[in-house]
């Protein structure tokens, strides 16, 4: 009998998590009842939201019981069916976690057109791209003429944050940590600028490349690399706040200095979660799945190979040595 | 000759602010030329925004110069004019600085219909009335049922932050210094309840007041109380940011650690000055001019008398020793 291997929660990590988090299962792969699907998933997302979700204290969500299989989005193909809108050979992307087999009665589970690489659904033209979308033009209401800075800039939604920003006539700086990533941002994916978090002369190199300032600060890592932005803001500046990930892993928070600026520059600063923006998923990724097949939008995958390599890949990601979108193929 | 008693800048203070940080001086009473009018200020409004314009780096507007007139605004009577737009005798409010006499063109001068007291020009039905309207109604989105938390709940801004609250049907939390301040704003203003920030059992009594969450948060102080405050943010809870007078004499600004609170909760913060909406303006004296009349929205001022003790009376409010709006009558 063929099994389904799993990474399930087995300890919740006080600071960075290591391989006595998780615990690796086999369990049988589960037949579909009437009115379901079972997918077989090729690829798994690893995205830094997990970190959050394996606490006990809620953050959007509530937790991963101990014991449960990891959340996480997946791409995959329909092997067997019993749900009238699904047949065997359908590619879709779905929430079924960190393991090979997901079963579902078709609710989350979504048709992909297949005109991508399977995984970009679960990138460029899925959640992180989407991300971006919203965080940049719905919240971040960027002009032309704008500079824009983003965090994490070499990261899955960073990359596209930036890049979108172009599409709309601004300065696009990103945020990175090193050379390899911060050539990444500017050679490949055509921002104006990039700075390297990790340098010393890190304040004075974000004031040289934000020589107007900064209008929309696009925050996904926080802590002092937000504090830096925070300084440069310009009047009426917007702040998307996307993630905190420099505090995911922290036992003691970071403090924010720069609560001044938010109020002498009458700052909109804004938390937000793409999940809660559905109506506008449709047209992100109409938008972003043209822009990608013209070259406007380009973007990289790390990919970590079978699904017992997850939680190292996921550490990876969590100490920013993913370019691009992290991925873990599932063959 | 008249003479017009100023009080000047006559040094930028570092952290609280003294008697020398001001000298007092006698200038004659200008003559009005073809096109402006002389105006009497009878009433001078001491706010905590003033403190920022003493240092020398820009908050919301760029410093006042060393030797300068302070900035402030007044409410007055004409008693020469050489523009056809005054007459002698018309009650106005401009913002003429902590003087006896101004001398404009007109333009930044308001005629007051005079139905209320020239004192409330002012507070209620002035800068700080509009600033708790706009901040609230637009910025706060309050809807029925929610809870508003306001801080410097007694003050000239926060009391009618919580009544506008009460008249748009949400439950109302004041936070104050002290019993008497509590006092008045749940007896006399009508609050739903009022936490004494200076108790050690101020989180527990916030919690205690604010059983399902706080949906707005109009920020007037900053510092501990905020910070407080976040971390009983209900989702999509909305941060109108007016205020950080516990900052404005800090030398070490306070930290702030709920950071992720704004993300978990997809919290809306926005920083905001009253004068950068002055569209809204009509609308909002309108609203609060009759609201005063029929007795929904009350009000109380804290007056000191003459020029020469605006200083003491602005190290007063600074310290938080003022009920409602802090006024210098200048007889």
């Amino acid at each position: 009998m063929a099994t389904n291997t799993q990474v399930r929660l087995a300890a919740r990590p006080s600071g960075f998590p290591d391989a006595s988090s998780f615990k690796i299962e086999e369990a049988p792969v589960p037949e579909p009842k009437e009115g379901e699907v079972l997918v077989r998933n090729h690829f798994l997302s690893l995205d830094p939201y997990m970190r959050g979700r394996m606490n006990e204290a809620r953050s959007y969500a509530p937790p991963v019981a101990l014991g449960d299989v990891m959340v996480g989005g997946t791409a995959g193909e329909v092997v067997a069916s019993k749900n009238p809108s699904f047949v065997a050979g359908d590619k879709v992307v779905g929430a079924f976690g960190w393991q090979e087999y997901g079963l579902s009665d078709g609710r989350g589970l979504t048709k992909v057109d297949g005109k991508l690489p399977l995984s970009a659904y679960l990138g460029v033209v899925g959640m992180p791209g989407v991300t971006a979308y919203i965080g940049l033009y719905d919240l971040g209401e960027p002009k032309q003429g704008e500079t824009v800075v983003v965090s994490a800039a070499a990261g899955a939604v960073g990359s596209v944050v930036g890049q979108l920003a172009k599409l709309r006539g601004c300065r696009a700086v990103g945020i990175a940590g090193g050379k390899p990533k911060c050539d990444y941002v500017t050679h490949e994916l055509g921002f104006d600028a990039c700075v390297d978090y990790r340098s010393p002369s890190f304040a004075d190199d974000l004031r040289a490349a934000t020589p107007d300032g900064v209008d929309v600060s696009f925050e996904n890592v926080g802590g002092p690399v937000m504090d830096a932005v925070l300084a440069r803001l310009n009047v009426f500046g917007r702040v998307p706040l996307c993630g905190l990930v420099s505090q995911y892993n922290a036992t003691e928070p970071y403090t924010l200095k720069n609560v001044a600026a938010l109020l002498w520059k009458r700052v909109k600063l804004q938390g937000f979660i793409v999940s809660d923006h559905m109506d506008r998923w449709p047209r992100a990724l109409a938008d972003l799945s043209i822009w990608v097949a013209e070259g406007k939008v380009r973007y990289r995958e790390t990919v970590a190979t079978g699904i017992t390599n997850a939680p190292e890949a996921f550490f990876g990601m969590l100490r920013g040595e993913n370019l691009g979108k992290q991925i873990v193929k599932l063959v």
